[in-house]
């Protein structure tokens, strides 16, 4: 019999609590295959965390997926499960986080909140429930307990959505913004190739774009003309293309470069995309 | 059978040293499940090392823990192996990094210096004991080889102890100070929940507590009332509050926010806790 | 039969993009042992990558060992894999980041370029060849497919060298540099022990050394005397010294500190190092 996945991704930095996650489950299932999706979120960072969960879990094996961005933990925010179209197992908080990735295994077809005691450690600390409750939740599922014994079915449009932004597409333009600055300092846009498209039309290898992110408060407007392009070596090094990413979004970057940081830019700047 | 666990801590940080340990590991036992604790320890924080081990392994299935902060690398401080009440063994620097977290698993029944050139590799480094000498000591002991052959035993009372500081407890007043600070910002302080009981009688939520952080050499003293709190989430966000920590430690943090960046304050930074 | 093992090495830092490939992996090969040897690989860096490599690979299991600092993602450089004399297989770009290891593991006795669109995923993206075509292709042969299916063997002698600097030696003086600065601050310098002999006589410990780090841009000259030293702790903690580092190499460091911060130095920096 294959080896159970479980997938986890927290905010938790660099000290041992991950860690500790991982020997509550490993003590429940120790067989488990662990795929750590990262611990570096930006702290409190939901949208964040949901993004890197949405980016990855479709390249996951089906399987048992721990997320905790917690902000709420030991509030009345409930403790969910969500059982996806393809078979896997979201664990987490209901605030939003399991909700994109989610819908791209499948879709969402049973969602359950978390109250089964013996599934959870004997003491539950109300600061750490990745440790207590969703830690020990998802090793028991690995080990191959029914989703059904988590608890309760509730209703999946009581649980908190989470929607990225969308852009918009007019004649001429699309109005979109930036959603994810990943560790290369890359943008990731609100938006795909074809909302693109639909907004100017064909976009061929090489042609150019006016791109412009608004002014915020203490930055000032910056406007570049950029080529479209399939690779970062089709511009020279240190020089910004718009391209879709690896994820089919719409990105910008400078190739070998940090454009996040040259230009001074974080999420949610607004950003116009217009032929040049 | 189980598959043996191996946890391991180092102040390695992201190079590739705490991987090679775990291949010269895998390579004597294959099988093996690897549970890093953290390699960003910091930078010959011996206290620190310790602090997460003691927060740590009492989550950790019963097994062999290596860790390795160890600014004495290559001088006479020996290498040793802590048996414990529990049946693990902790491997380490006779630098007292083993020890706190050795009492919490059922305490030291047995103390044995690393002799054994059988269980090392061939050339051992003057200054990499973690790949040459602990790594392979920590994979033989996992791959089943007894705790007798690592080396002879050493009188438990001649290895380097390391205590955390206590807190003072008078009528009305907590001194205590900041022991360790994590990735959140939020300070781990010396003594438990009822430690400050004893100082100024029963915590019920919502309390108000002053909290005065005693200036040091180029900071100045801090002042702040807050409520002592079940949850982060009972205060707003970006406000202090004071709480017991999910390993049952006094705590100090702001929700939602990093209170050691706030207010400057690092670990040894004295601490006083009265009724407001 | 043991448990496959399989390397891997990125400047993906710490995004969700290793695990990405982690999942990919362990998707075809759910028994491997994936062992991260560092996702925190300066960004572009193709000779750091190489030289974290080469410190690792030999103490690594025989196995597969994907390698990804890839700044021509999706030009027209190779995907290549390399066989090594030892057994293993090497996987990464056409770059250079995989030969200095190679040559450690008995030496590149086969090259073939990956072609094999079965070993692939279906699609592969333009900025994403770890996912899509690296991670699959180590995973199918980490569970047994045979080297010759990955594609045609190319000509060893066509694919990019890369060597790290050589120290020039002279009587009584040896010049070398910085190749890599190490999380701890230490600086690993071209050379190793002979050659530093060859220059100067007989390192016997405590020899007094005259270091000079040349002056760049913006960087003035640095000159310091230190002891040849076997062991950290042969300096006062915070005093420099020249020791052999645990891969034979020569290299600098500041017992318990940060050289590299404190004397403002980085790669490539010319070093000078002469009798006192």
């Amino acid at each position: 019999m294959d080896r159970p996945v479980i997938t986890f991704l927290t905010d938790f930095g660099a000290d041992s609590a991950a860690a500790i996650c991982r020997g509550v489950m490993l003590d429940i299932v120790r067989d488990a295959q662990i795929i750590d999706i990262s611990h570096s979120v930006r702290k409190y960072a939901i949208r964040d965390g949901a993004f890197l969960l949405w980016c990855a879990l479709p390249w996951m094996p089906v399987g048992i997926h721990v997320a905790v961005v917690d902000p709420g933990v030991g509030t009345r925010r409930l403790p969910i499960g969500l059982r996806t179209g393809r078979g896997d197992v979201l664990i987490g908080p209901d605030n939003g986080l399991l909700v994109p990735a989610a819908s791209r295994l499948g879709g969402i077809v049973e969602v359950r909140a978390l109250e089964n005691r013996a599934f959870m450690l004997a003491a539950t600390a109300a600061t750490f429930h990745g440790r207590d409750i969703f830690a020990p939740m998802a090793a028991h599922l690995a080990a191959g307990r029914p989703f059904a014994e988590v608890g309760p079915t509730i209703d999946s449009g009581s649980i908190v959505s989470l929607r990225f932004p969308d852009p918009t597409i007019a004649p001429g333009v699309l109005d979109t913004s930036v959603v994810y600055v990943d560790s290369f300092g890359n943008l990731r846009l609100a938006g795909d190739t074809r909302d693109l498209a639909a907004a100017i039309g064909p976009l061929t290898p090489g042609r150019a774009l006016a791109v412009t992110f608004a002014a915020t408060a203490g930055s000032p407007e910056v406007h570049e003309i950029v080529p479209w392009s399939a690779t970062f070596g089709q511009v020279p090094a240190g020089r910004p293309l718009l391209y879709e990413d690896s994820f089919g979004r719409l990105a910008y970057a400078d190739n070998q470069g940090d454009v996040a940081r040259r230009l001074g830019l974080d999420v949610d700047r607004p950003v116009r995309i217009e032929p040049a």
